[in-house]
């Protein structure tokens, strides 16, 4: 931890002037006032304005800089200790979770309850924040890595199907994955194809809000998606989020059909083209659909870790630029997944770009910028005239599963046949049934 | 028209061993039944097994092809002609509405009712096969393009406004523009921007099924932009389209917030992050809303038709290569819309390119590709970063919006300070209020 952990600008400068770190015992006198605490370290959403210190009651207060503050420090400084509270007593009978950390917001829950900076969880953590879970399951937790979700790449994909795989071999009854909100349905399709025959549930779960605000879904998110691993009847990968924006269930979300569809809101999660699979409301689980592949203990797991980055995501538009398609094909890219408008189209112009592509050994696959709805490339001339050049028309697959998909597909196969069988078969629920779907 | 218009595939060859022409009067002998009548030119579903011929009653019927078929040509071709019938009396008192066709499916209606082809509407055209629009407006039909939306290009955009300012600065009360649906949203967000302080409302309207099929949407969109255009008490660019599945009511949508969101639904577009302006049904028009601009006939349009079509809309994702912001700097782009994940973030990795970028002159601004909700770039570090090396959050703007006026701002200003202003202010409606917008 630095010295001054989350300060920055102008209360930063304060600090620094008075010499003082994070862990000192400092008294702050401003506009008149006097406080004396601990200086505490800040996190996200930390503005440039406030210093924290605990006081001696064990409340944290934010105190306003001004031109004229003074600070003194007034003890030596330890930085706060967490001491977590004794494992609770395993009860014998609950099914076994492991919870492996990524990072977002939902892992820096434990942070500010405590004042003391765990970036991640273990499970001592887990049962001292969130002590209900003890009850549920024996937890085996793991940091995996600290990230946000937004630098999320590739080899993390790898390494989280990898970590799962071994946990799901070790025998546990379900694995939940702390991971930040905003890649996280990239995230959830990746692990769909690279954990194929699972026997058991992995539940991908963040939160929107993150623990210091009064209105964080943190705690109920995890809850339920430790209920929904250990006892699902479910095997899949799914999502695991709020179902509306107060704190009374939880959907489980394909983790190929899902979409974050709002920046901010608790339930910002979306099943797109399908219904969700369950709802968990007060620790219990109803499907909410047949269609779903069954818990097995004896299915044999089949880890296919790798995927393939030279893949593209191209969403065509008015302006869109037809060189922008060539310089795919000159940098090495294996695979363009088209985002067309409406039913699968783009440009007529395009077509010369997109089939030079193809005849060098590109994959390009259509789906479609309106995301609900499917793919037909059967009823527009330039549909046709599409498919007729080999691009591939991807159903009502979504363009941010078709990217996952077809870098996954690319890292199995090399041939060009091969690798469009692999695309156009319903994998893990990649495609949904024509049956119109109403609820969108 | 081609000899054997719209015919593929194995139907296409009988047709020209047989040596018939649209037209001809022709007997089919297939499988024992023999039929007789004018071959018919085929339209856009058309499959290759059927050949259409209308019967002397008047009443067309698809024949299926065999392999075993004969064809023989009994009568001298000729095309059935169309003869619109008389213009309606015009009524006194009712409003003056232009109708400009620029193609797309809502704009190939006439076609399949008279067997004649008909790319597009005129005014005769138009009482005739909707004949109620005589009872709501005088009509001045023109056709502009015959385009498949998905052809659009910014020069479209420019003839368009240049087009409706005309019949505007001419008097009439409103104007409906028939347009492709699959890239409507991105003509809407344009021409709002191009056609600045409207006196009357601007009504774009197309169609999600060809009135070949029963379940056609055409007639009930076109009879109800028309009595938007005439009657609606709101001056701005609108998309009025079904609000749900059956032929209820339109719904009125914000040129600068709404989008296609279903490849075939008849309700496919949404109003995003607000609600609808009004709802049409039966011809009575209601406001569902008080935060419209006012029809005011005093009023005087600026026509401000040109865009900067050097502006690139960038969805991020985890394979996503940093490379690609340098090809948009070093290929003369002077604008680049990202659509980050969540709150507008992009891997930490991008910074470098972007900042080159910002450096070189070229605006870059953030959208969420969660597409509701509101960028905000003060939460996590990444945001703060992204802020602080120029890039411009586009609070609640649709990522295709910021794309089309980012290319109209570049056309009014070539000075990056006016431009990042201009971008940030709420010209005509593209921004909207901070107030929780619950209808998502």
């Amino acid at each position: 931890m630095d010295e001054l952990t989350g300060y920055r600008g102008e209360v930063l400068q304060a600090l620094k002037k008075f010499a003082v770190k994070v862990g000192d015992i400092i008294k702050i006198a401003t506009d008149g006032d006097v406080f004396e605490g601990t200086l505490m370290p800040r996190y996200e959403l930390a503005d440039d304005k406030h210093i924290v210190i605990k006081l001696k009651n064990g409340y944290n207060v934010g105190i306003r800089t001004s031109p004229n503050i003074k600070i003194e420090r007034v003890g030596v400084g330890t930085i706060p200790a967490f001491v977590p509270p004794p494992l609770p007593k395993e009860r014998p009978g609950l099914p076994e979770v492991a919870v492996i950390s990524t990072g977002g917001t939902i892992a820096s829950r434990v942070d500010y309850r405590t004042g003391a900076v765990h970036p991640a969880i273990s499970a001592s953590d887990l049962y001292s924040v969130v002590p209900e879970l003890s009850e549920i399951a024996k937890v085996r937790a793991e940091v995996l890595f600290s990230l946000y979700s937004e630098n999320i790449q590739a080899k993390h994909w790898t390494k989280m199907a990898e970590t799962t795989a071994s946990y799901i071999r070790g025998g546990v009854n379900g694995v939940v994955i702390c991971h930040g909100t905003d890649t996280m349905a990239y995230t959830s399709a990746a692990l769909s194809f690279a954990l194929q025959n699972l026997p058991v549930p992995v539940v991908l779960v963040g939160s929107q809000r993150s623990s210091d605000r009064p209105s964080s879904d943190a705690a109920m998110n995890l809850i339920n998606a430790v209920v929904a691993a250990g006892n699902a009847p479910l095997a899949e990968v799914v999502i695991g989020m709020h179902e509306s924006p107060s704190d009374t269930a939880t959907l489980l979300h394909r983790g190929t059909k899902v979409r974050k569809c709002h920046t901010s809101r608790r339930d910002a999660f979306r099943s797109i083209n399908v219904g969700p699979l369950a709802r968990i409301e007060a620790g219990k689980i109803t499907m909410l659909t047949e269609n779903y592949t069954r818990r097995d203990s004896e299915r044999k797991l089949a880890l296919k870790p790798r995927f393939n980055e030279k893949v593209a995501l191209i969403k065509f538009h008015p302006l869109f630029d037809q060189e922008l398609i060539e310089w795919h094909l000159n940098n090495g890219y294996k695979g363009v997944i088209l985002e067309g408008t409406g039913l699968g189209h783009v440009r007529k112009h395009l077509l010369p770009s997109i089939k030079k592509s193809i005849r060098n050994g590109v994959i390009v696959c259509m789906t479609s910028q309106c995301l609900w709805g499917r793919v037909n490339m059967n009823v527009y001339d330039v549909g046709r005239d599409l498919q007729k050049i080999g691009v591939v028309p991807l159903e009502d697959m979504l363009p941010e599963t078709a990217l996952v998909k077809t870098a996954w597909v690319l890292a199995q196969t090399g041939n060009v046949e091969e690798a469009r069988k692999l695309l156009l078969t319903n994998m893990v629920g990649e495609f949904s049934s024509r049956t119109l779907y109403e609820g969108w």
